[in-house]
């Protein structure tokens, strides 16, 4: 058997959801709403189930997807991409980059990478046997480190992967950043895979998509996901925009894969990229009140709250709890148990997020904390670890 | 880019489906059907999107329909899975391959397959460093080429391919030549992936399970397609049994390319999958008449037709086209091209089914005819090439 999956643990999405349901606890860990997505689309889906056609969409999508996700590229980002040899649908976001990792990578080929990050990147990259270079941001403000990230790029670089907003930290890259980030990319002629699956979800500091400057148009490959953007996690349609030769080996890449997604979710998908722009601005300024509710709430429990601009997700420093009393000299992977266990509030421990095989032990004292909760819910959850601290 | 991925051409049905659309043709080319499948089915599916289950199913899917896979295992192949620890659910049966070559093959690995065969095995198995060692089935009678078969096994060999019924050939391995390949599969101490998306599709000849063996049972990862089984070709959502060990790798494989497939598709399979054993009967006999109805056209029109147990699809020759006349010396891929642009019906030529880049070229003398279509659509497709020819 491929030995890197043997090795490969059970995501700790998965774990910390199945230690949810064993205690009965407030799920705070892996990324899902608890309400439902807009109800018109759900029923556009539903519809489109019943009038016979059911059978497979087309390799790269439905046009009307197609088109609806290059009217929002262009909207919401200021990109124009062809709907017909720009963009590409899948099966959700992993897929999207599983194909374009798969897209980009030949053996031996090194892919630029910050940590913390989503844990698929990793064990994506090294079976196909591309090479990791990884550079680790700082908690707690996750300030782009210049020095590092130049010296990890180098004629063997084909990719960057750029998350933002991203996950776990909640980080928006500002435009200095990206201009120090499309600098490297352009000097040393490689591309950047920007997964943008939270794009929507920007509070204060505006997300601006790598692609969108005019020197990186051909270089990225942008990733959204529509589960991200409407609530509707289960769905699993994501997209990716890139230059025609870029985004047709993507699509080979997606025929081996996957080849298609039903064409009734394809089509809700589309209602829902064509809504009017307040239903976007409406959904970031609900989530950021329950990033205020939940963040608020955690200060006043003890926790170090870090700041977060966007995602559904806010880093909390637990050394307030670990240095001495009852959880004294305890790590995040601990607390996280515990806190399930006793408070029974599920987070995710941020070790997960950090290269299992990596040189540097990853920081030991950060937990991360789903927002996307009804406002009950983050309340209960707050009220329960307050009374168990 | 990746090379390989760049050399790949876009999927021989999506070529032909495309040319059909610009010919107005009728589509006999990739195989999917033009009526829907069963109505309570997408009325299930329909439902379930309406009640809030639509954030991510669990990885490994519902246990409804892991549960509903396992017992239509037992019921239709004899075979006892868990349906905790032996069943994954993918999107679709293309992902449950890819899962498979991923769970298994580690660069340098052999895997052995038999030509011809469905065109996404080989490009997978290359890209994972995977060699293919392809074995020869001869028209018409497609035999098991038993010493082939035998001199293509080694130490090297992690795994063989066996897809039965077999896509394009129409062939059902029987119980014999299944004895031949287990006997190999045990002596090579190796794995066999088999493909079984048309397994309620075979006529006359029952569609026996390599799995289904007793000593076959721990080295079999057996492949299932609802989308083939309940005409749903759209849905895409697929399923792999396997003994736990190889099912874990499997499901590791599956987190980092889809992670999870839309829960009201599973529920509404599950559903499906409950059916009384009447539905399948029906669905084989029904396909079967459609096979005979066209079949018979065919031979009318002038083609040789090739035997056919199962599938959706039936080889015919065109060398009785192509010897002499305004076809004389035509070879498969421009007699299809043909086919569609002048007689307006699209087929499938059968080289695409052999490896671009194989030592001994492949037959050029017969086309695919995939007849899942209503009994009209191909009466009106046998009378335009009586017309045309
Ligand atoms: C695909 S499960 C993980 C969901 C998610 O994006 C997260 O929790 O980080
Ligand atoms: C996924 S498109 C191919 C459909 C099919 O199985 C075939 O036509 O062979």
């Amino acid at each position: 058997l491929n030995q890197n999956l043997v090795a490969l643990p059970t995501t700790i999405f998965t774990l910390m959801s199945e230690l949810a349901r064993q205690h009965d606890a407030i799920n705070l860990g892996q990324g899902f709403p608890d309400t439902e997505g807009p109800q018109d689309m759900v029923r556009v889906a539903a519809d489109a189930l019943l009038d016979n056609r059911n059978q497979y969409a087309p390799l790269t999508g439905l046009p009307e997807l197609r088109q609806a996700v290059a009217d929002a590229s262009l909207r919401f980002q200021g990109i124009e991409v062809s709907p017909d040899s720009e963009v590409v649908i899948t099966s959700g976001a992993t897929e999207a980059l599983a194909a374009a990792f798969l897209a980009l990578i030949e053996p031996g080929d090194e892919i630029v990478l910050m940590e913390p990050l989503y844990d698929t990147y990793l064990p994506v990259i090294r079976q196909l046997g591309g090479i990791p270079r990884l550079v680790r941001l700082e908690a707690p403000d996750w300030a782009l480190p210049r020095k590092a990230l130049e010296e990890a790029f180098s004629a063997r670089t084909k990719a960057i992967v750029l998350n933002s907003p991203m996950n776990p930290t909640g980080k928006v890259f500002n435009a200095e950043e990206l201009d120090f980030i499309a600098d490297l990319v352009r000097r040393y002629d490689t591309y950047a895979i920007c997964d943008e699956v939270y794009e929507h979800l920007a509070f204060g500091a505006p997300h601006i998509s790598l692609m969108s400057r005019a020197d990186m148009r051909g270089r990225c490959l942008r990733i959204g996901s529509a589960g991200k953007s409407f609530s509707l996690t289960g769905w699993k349609v994501g997209y990716v925009t890139a230059a025609p030769e870029l985004a047709s080996v993507v699509s080979k890449a997606h025929q081996n894969l996957v080849f298609s997604t039903a064409p009734n979710l394809q089509r809700a998908v589309a209602f829902g990229l064509n809504k009017d722009s307040a239903y976007f601005t409406d959904l970031a300024r609900d989530m950021d009140k329950k990033r205020l509710i939940l963040s608020t709430g955690l200060e006043r429990a003890g926790f170090r709250v870090l700041p977060c601009q966007g995602s559904y997700f806010v880093m909390a420093d637990i050394t307030p709890f670990t240095q001495g009393g009852p959880q004294n000299g305890m790590d995040d992977v601990a607390f996280s148990r515990l806190l399930t266990q006793q408070a029974r509030v599920t987070t995710i421990p941020a070790s997960a997020f950090y290269d299992p095989n990596g040189q540097t032990p990853p920081p030991r004292n950060l937990i991360r904390f789903a927002f996307c909760k009804r406002e009950e819910v983050l309340l209960e959850a707050v009220a329960r670890i307050e009374i168990w601290k």
